[in-house]
C-alpha cells in the first residue's frame, strides 16, 4: 500500500500533536515538517525528521496539515494549494473571514486540481458537524454551545501576540446558554505597561464580545493545562413533536484533539473532488482508515 | 421554487410522524400515501390526502419515504427504485442483511438513475454518524451505545408478529457498557398459549442475544409511551494522547425522531449521485434545507 505522505506546516502545539497523530495512523507517513526558520533551535525529538523551510524540499507530498496561527492561514494555504498539494487547516475566525477563505481556496483548489478542508478542529469542526446533525434530527429549536472550563489556544495566541506580553493564557469559563467569561492571565516583558496590555486585549475582536478579565501573574507556565471541554445542548422539534432533548459533551486535551481531527481530515481531503470544504460538507466515513464495508459493519 | 414531492409508503407509527415532518419542511410537499390496502378503515386525518395502493397513481414523485417493517424493505425499496424513484428507509437489521441491502440497492439505483439512503433512523442512522465522528476524533478506544429505557419499535413489531399475540411492547433497559435487558409485555389472543409465545419470542434472532423477560399483561395499550433514549460513550486516544472523553445523550419521542431523520434523508438523497448509501456516507449539510452559505454561517 502506498502510504499518504503528510507534511506538517508549523511546529507549535498543534504541529507537535499532529506528528503524533500522523505517526499513529497506519495509512500515513510523515514527509517532514515545514518551519519558517530551520536554523532555529532544533528540538531533540526532530532528530530523525526532515525539517525544511519550503514544502518543495520534501519531495512528493499528498497533503499538508497547516498548523500555523489562523491569521496566517489564507496566505500559507494559498501558496501550498498553488503547488497542487491538498491542505487542511483549523482556521477559527468565524463569520465573513471563514466564508471568504472557503470561497478563495475553492477557486484555487479547482484551478490546481487539489482539495482543501478548512476550519477543521473541534470548534469550528466536529462541533459544527454535531450541530448540523442535531438540526437534521430536530430542525426547530435552540442550540447552545458551552465551552470550557479550559484554555483557548486561539485566544491565548492572540493575547500572547500583544506588545509587551511575554506569555499569556486565556481560560474560557461557561456561564450557561452559550455565554462565556474569559479569564486572561498575562506575564509581561520587563518595562511593559499592564494597563495598556489589558486595554489592547479587551478591545481585540477575539475578546471584545465577551466579559473579559485580564490578570497579571508572575508565571503563566505554572497555570498551563491544555484540558478543555464542551457541552452542546439542543432542545428541538421533530416534525410536530416538541421537547426532543440532545446533549453532546466532551472533556479532552485540546491540541491533541485538534491535531487528530486535522489528520483525519488529511485522509478525507484526498477523497474529495477539487474544491474547498468545511467539515459539515464531508461524508464522515471519509475520515476513517480501512475497508469501507468493514468500517460500516462496525458503525451501522 | 419547485417543492420536493414526497410519497410516504406505509401508515403505521413512522408513517404518521413522517407526514408531520414532510408538512413541517418548507421545501417539501406530500404527494400522497401508499398503503397495502386502501379499502381499510380511512382515518379522519387523511381526508385531504391522496391515498393509493400503487405509487404510480401519485403522479410525479421525487422520493419515497419507506415506513414499512424492516423485513419488507428489500422488496418494497427494489420495486420503487426500479421506477427511477429515490428511496429512504429505516431498515434496522444490522450485519449481513444490511450490507446485502446496501449492495443490492446500489446496483438497482445506478441502473435506474436514482439514489437510496438505507438504515436511516437514529440507530442505525444518526448514532452511526456520531460513532463515526468519535472514531475520527479518537481512533483508538471503546465505544458503548446504551439504549433506553424505552420502547423498541422494531422489537415490539417482531413480538407482535408472533402467532397468538394480540399486542406487544418491548422495553429496552440499559444495564451499562452497551448491555441491555429486554422486558417484553404481551397481550394474547383468546386461547393462545403463553409458554409457546414466550419461547417463540425468546428464540427469535431479535431477542436471543439479550437477557429477555416476557410478561403476560391484560392490556399492552396502557403501558405504551414512545419516549426513548440513548447514551453513547467513547473513551479514546487522539494521536498518542489518552483519556479523551466523549458522551452523546438524547431523550426523545422515538417514532417522531425516526420519521424526522427519514425526511431529512429524503432531502439529502436527491443530492447524491446514483447509488445506495448509509448515513455515515452522506455529507451532513445535505440533510438541511436552505442556502448552503447561510447554513454554514450558522454552523461553523
Amino acid at each position: 500500500m502506498n502510504k499518504i505522505r503528510v507534511a506538517v506546516v508549523g511546529y507549535g502545539n498543534i504541529g507537535r500533536y499532529s506528528i503524533d497523530a500522523v505517526n499513529a495512523a497506519p495509512d500515513m507517513e510523515l514527509a517532514g515538517i515545514v518551519r519558517r526558520s530551520v536554523a532555529a533551535e532544533m528540538p531533540a525529538e526532530l532528530e530523525h525528521v526532515k525539517v525544511v523551510s519550503d514544502i518543495s524540499e520534501l519531495g512528493k507530498v499528498d497533503v499538508a496539515v497547516l498548523c500555523s496561527p489562523s491569521r496566517s492561514i489564507p496566505e500559507v494555504a494559498s501558496k501550498i494549494l498553488s503547488k497542487g498539494i491538498s491542505t487542511v487547516d483549523s482556521f477559527d475566525i468565524h463569520g465573513d473571514a471563514l466564508m471568504k477563505l472557503r470561497s478563495d481556496l475553492d477557486e484555487l483548489s479547482k484551478k490546481h486540481k487539489a482539495a482543501s478542508i478548512i476550519s477543521a478542529g473541534w470548534d469550528p469542526g466536529s462541533d459544527s458537524v454535531v450541530r448540523c446533525l442535531l438540526k437534521a434530527m430536530a430542525p426547530k429549536g435552540i442550540t447552545y454551545t458551552n465551552f470550557g472550563p479550559g484554555m483557548s489556544m486561539g485566544h491565548s495566541v492572540v493575547a500572547k501576540g500583544k506588545k509587551g506580553v511575554k506569555d499569556a493564557l486565556s481560560m474560557t469559563i461557561p456561564v450557561g446558554t452559550g455565554i462565556h467569561r474569559r479569564m486572561v492571565y498575562v506575564e509581561l516583558e520587563p518595562g511593559a505597561n499592564f494597563e495598556a496590555v489589558k486595554n489592547e486585549i479587551k478591545s481585540d475582536s477575539y475578546f471584545c464580545h465577551d466579559e473579559t478579565h485580564v490578570m497579571l501573574v508572575p508565571s503563566v507556565d505554572e497555570l498551563k493545562d491544555m484540558g478543555h471541554g464542551v457541552l452542546i445542548e439542543h432542545k428541538g422539534v421533530s416534525g410536530k413533536t416538541q421537547n426532543q432533548l440532545f446533549e453532546f459533551r466532551m472533556k479532552i486535551n485540546n491540541p491533541a484533539l485538534t491535531a487528530q481531527i486535522l489528520v483525519s481530515c488529511a485522509r478525507a481531503v484526498l477523497r474529495q473532488r477539487p474544491g474547498a470544504y468545511t467539515m459539515p460538507e464531508i461524508a464522515p466515513i471519509d475520515y476513517l482508515y480501512g475497508d469501507r464495508e468493514i468500517i460500516l459493519r462496525g458503525l451501522v
